[in-house]
């Protein structure tokens, strides 16, 4: 870890943040630091932070969310900036408005930073074209969740101490997982050997990817449980949940084709009984889900400082 | 009443604030008196109170509401916190997620208070049980309400210099009431005699319930009027709005059967003409309609303000 | 313009900010030198203003929008104050409480300004009726909507150094638009000349009304263009959206009709290829479709400064 310092005075080198793919190894390394100095400072509950005062963010979440849209809103106000939420309901987009006139006059009011979540692919990128202040992508489609990833590399670098040489298996429908991708584009260039495993249907075309649980859970350190996106679906799926269960269902027995003691993920919204087994999810020992919250609204403060460290006051 | 100086030093024994059952008649009093200096100083407009500053409150609200909402979420304003609304609308409860996993990422953003209303009874005990952070409880299912007979306390007490020996009738939907389920609580707890008057089908099976309004209403200094629950039926009710309102709604002619002078409370949302005359909710001598609003915000302060005592820097 | 000292410090006749009708030459004047500091003020982002600290400012939109609630809860940030927003959906006005009780309600919770939007004419006086504190028309069915006349004559003021002997076509559904009433209002007591566009059965009957462009745009130095309120329609458009754009729709070719270099502007939302061509809306010379979203802030800041000059500590 960088000394305290080095983390809250470096500099960041890009206006936005919008995917992972964009960031070097080390930047990546950089931001976990100062996440983990805000985990540090949330657990104090030396929470007073004004290092946003006077700031205004935008959360402009144009699907569905709670976990995401709370977490930067707490992110935040905890680091003191003023939070304008906007939502698909009762927007203008119901009056026929288009997408770039709504980013326009978001742009025109002058915020500091927007986070925006949209359900098309490269919807962050548009409004980082338009908007003067800095955009971070808060989900776009089944493309980046780039917040997410570094929450579940910080929770996998806390639990192992390091991320380099790990091996992870990705679990579920991994074709429209925006948390899927940033994660292997993170892991790949973090050194974090992945493997994809789920019904063809839902698995991308790629040398890592199997539909054998017992191939893909193989030596791995930690297993990340994915939901079906089933509003993202094209085409029903040939199975139902009881059959999905069976088969990529994550439970403590097929637990033991991974490595002793790996861990649990899962970024939420989770289906109990549908790709987890309950009890697993709740094992203490073994479950980092609440975990991966928690890191969530740190990596958030990391991010929300970093992209406005030119032009904050 | 307490000095001031009691009143804002005094500690809180309880973790939580679930439900009128758990409280002494001291601390009853002792609330009471806090929101009664938080009245005082509202009205002052010297709000801008720092006691809650770098304080998360969560308002989780899973079912309608407005005046509980925002009454939540003025009176932690008022005392400087930050505040995150959630609603049921855009919540992660719509992809599936369940109850318990949705309290279990709250807790994981690390908040300073969790203010839940939910549609199940037990829900805030529940929460309590998860949460680390202290949980409040605004309205669970037909169970309990304590801030609004908090509220509807102070607000007898302040009308009439005590509460000991009061006689309130409680009119209308008893059964599937959480108001008046509390109001009974506190009232037993602190001496003040309660009748409750309403159709057979609305009523709960207790010796001071009666349909007979005259016998209801004998000799109260107060009478407190509910809505009908609707959304809580279980059946068809086998009478009109128009027979309700004949039968059991509040008219000047049927408060004669109370005490000369006897006031007329509601929690609102109210609907007159059904269960009151519009000319007697708004008579500015016996309404106290309004007066319960205000001191809601004053009660909400006084509670938030307890439960933080222990864990607030 | 007035000196900073003499705009930053005079006091304002009005409780309330309902329409632009009450407002003398002077006054609107003396709002938009105002408004005037605050645009500067706002791009300087010194925006830790404490002018309104522990102000309460209730945003009550009882009908959908972005752009003015978002403007509005932005305005009332910058200026220190804490905003607390109630929607229609998820109010108890679902559960049958009247307008008048919802406002009563809102009084007793001592709120510092009301910022309200309904979609009935007159709410806003209505609810002065009832408020004890400073009440601002956020628009008011087909009646006013005076925030937006002020942020249009502060972007003309803006453009063209005066306002006086400036001429302007408001082209569209002009019956139905509350703009297009407040605009005229105020661009008569200013000495702006206007001509009304549009088809015959969305013009009000003025003798400044024409369905004929070149007539309606002729010498005109800015073009406000409407959309078409559809929710507002008693009957059917006797013509499609293409007969529309062909009509009445703004192009490069009809503008030509107008002033030379004459600009362009629009309240939002906007129908791009209805009312009017994309690209000219694009146009960076001559459309200031964004300037009047930035002076709309600017605009509301000014109004809420003034209204609580009285009360605010």
């Amino acid at each position: 870890m960088l000394s305290n310092t080095t983390v809250t005075q470096m500099s960041f080198p890009h206006h936005d943040f919008l995917s992972i793919k964009e960031l070097s190894r080390d930047e990546i390394t950089a931001i976990l630091d100062l996440a983990e100095h805000y985990v540090v400072q949330n657990r104090r509950k030396s929470q007073t932070n004004v290092l946003l005062r006077g700031c205004m963010v935008i959360n402009l979440f144009l699907e569905n969310s709670t976990r995401t849209r709370l977490s930067f809103e707490i992110a935040a106000k905890r680091l003191g900036a003023d939070v304008v939420n906007m939502a698909a309901e009762g927007s203008s987009i119901h009056k026929g408005e288009s997408f770039v006139d709504t980013l326009k006059s978001i742009n025109a009011m002058l915020p500091d930073v927007l986070v925006i979540r949209h359900a098309a692919n490269g919807a962050a990128a548009d409004a980082a074209k338009i908007l003067d202040c800095p955009v971070i992508n808060g989900g776009d489609g089944t493309n980046e969740h780039p917040t997410q990833a570094l929450l579940d590399a910080l929770t996998l670098k806390r639990r192992f101490g390091k991320l380099e040489g790990l091996r992870v298996a990705i679990c579920g429908d991994i074709l429209h997982s925006r948390v899927a991708k940033s994660n292997m584009e993170l892991m790949e260039k973090m050194g974090v050997h992945v493997s994809c495993v789920g019904p063809k249907e839902l698995l991308p075309d790629l040398p890592n990817a199997t539909s054998d649980m017992k191939t893909g859970l193989k030596d791995a350190d930690a297993v990340m449980v994915l939901r079906i996106q089933k509003e993202r679906l094209q085409k029903t799926l040939s199975f139902t949940d009881e059959d999905y269960f069976n088969a990529f269902g994550l439970t403590a027995e097929k637990l033991k084709y991974a490595k002793p003691g790996a861990v649990i993920m899962h970024p939420g919204p989770m289906n109990r009984g549908v790709e987890i087994e309950a009890a697993l999810a709740d094992d203490p020992n073994l479950s980092l889900i609440t975990t991966q919250v928690e890191m969530g609204v740190a990596t958030r403060m990391a991010c929300l400082d970093l992209v406005t460290r030119k032009t904050r006051r």
